[in-house]
């Protein structure tokens, strides 16, 4: 298996029970990345149902995760004709996160009405981008699990700009990218407001929710996230992912805590 | 108890069950408004967690509701300091909808950095906005139980334009608004897509998130809602939901199916 498909694999033990392991370097000043932890939970969800792709999922973030054993424990709420409705809680020696979810089979999403309200955002070719590498810090270990190529126009942290972020990104070692791998991708460029004169500089996720609407074509996931509203101590990032033949296919949106000013 | 906080009432019952009643009127073509039953549940859910406000809560719909006695089995997940996690089911004689979410005390949202990506939606007074009485088809008898008034440029259905709409609303009768109150509002307009060319009438809801910001100030809501992406099978509507002072109090999304066309 290759690394993301290792590093969220999950194996039964029996009533709905599911093994996994908190793979080393997917994390963010020590902690797992909150998509990485969704993707892992959503796998046992979408096993656990039967189905292929998650469509809407919630995970509600308890606990930080770190490196090692985990479990979980799945519920499948109800299994109809056309999607499934799981619950599912990834839990160390405590709970990390909470999931609920639908889960169906997305086929090819053809014989369905379209319009689209706006294009891919845009971005030069990936080799013109700003290609994020690993550090021990800032960026994070995380992004060495990842290949991310920020908008080379994205502006420093710390300096006057609107809170949004773009780039590419896919798996590395061509990996090709999966509906799971979308829950990764809602959660792995740095947050929009880093890229403000706002002084925000760490956003724990309550709650991220991503819409997957289709299966990725193979080749590059097109990312765009903004924030717009950071009141009343929270802030919303809100995602689109296309994919390199310029479909829409998940959106997601996270609220986040904003420390006290 | 005026007539929201009446119909949304739940009583203990023990061990985290709660018994209810949906009441008749909430519907729109004779299944109870989704909004509603999130309100309902959330109701529950966070008396069990003892806190105030529902801060990030997600619902998953499963089978509609029609009047008559409910349960919401709840389950606190954790109690943390500043948050509790709870899980609710209601049910009748099978499961109607699951909601996963996050609760707080709201307070009165000072001391936070403040940031907003763009003003309330601009609307005329809401003597001004067109009226929207219930019919025993269409609109609904759920509008009776609120009093809706849509923007006066609010297109006709089926005609060209785009996906959005926007509106005030308040509860009947004086009752003020609430936080649970803003889960109903989250739902409580006709679908945006309605008001396009596209032919579509029928949006059953997968999944709705709504994230509360403040405590809405007395008076009326002004809502938002918001289509921008018919693809794979689904929609999102986004909502802004701000309180009569200039606050915005919550936003929201739901992904809803489209019927195959």
């Amino acid at each position: 298996m290759s690394g993301f498909a290792a590093a969220t694999a999950v194996t039964p033990s029996g009533d709905g029970m599911w093994e996994a392991a908190i793979a080393p370097g997917w994390d963010i000043a020590g902690n797992a990345n909150g998509g990485y932890l969704m993707a892992m939970t959503a796998r046992a969800a979408t096993l656990a149902a039967d189905r292929s792709d998650p469509v809407a999922v919630t995970a509600h973030f308890v606990a930080p995760g770190t490196p090692g054993p985990v479990t979980v424990q799945t519920q499948v709420l109800k299994q109809g004709r056309r999607f499934s409705t799981v619950e599912a809680t990834l839990a160390a020696e405590r709970p990390l996160a909470r999931l609920l979810g639908t889960f169906g089979d997305l086929g090819d999403g053809a014989g369905h009405l379209e319009r689209l309200g706006s294009e891919p955002p845009s971005l030069p070719p990936p080799d013109d981008c700003l290609r994020v590498e690993p550090t021990d810090t800032f960026p994070p270990p995380f992004v060495g699990r990842v290949d991310l190529r920020l908008h080379p126009d994205t502006g420093a942290f710390g300096v006057p700009g609107s809170a949004h972020v773009s780039g590419w990104l896919r798996l590395r070692d061509g990996e090709p990218v999966d509906t799971l791998s979308l829950l990764l991708a809602a959660d792995a460029l740095p947050p929009a407001v880093f890229f403000t004169d706002f002084p925000i500089s760490w956003v724990p996720t309550v709650e991220l929710t991503v819409h997957v609407r289709h299966r990725p074509r193979p080749g590059w996931l097109r990312c765009a996230f903004t924030t717009r509203f950071v009141t009343g101590g929270f802030l919303e990032e809100d995602g689109e992912i296309w994919d390199e033949s310029g479909r829409l296919v998940a959106q997601s949106r996270q609220l986040a805590l904003v420390p006290r000013g």
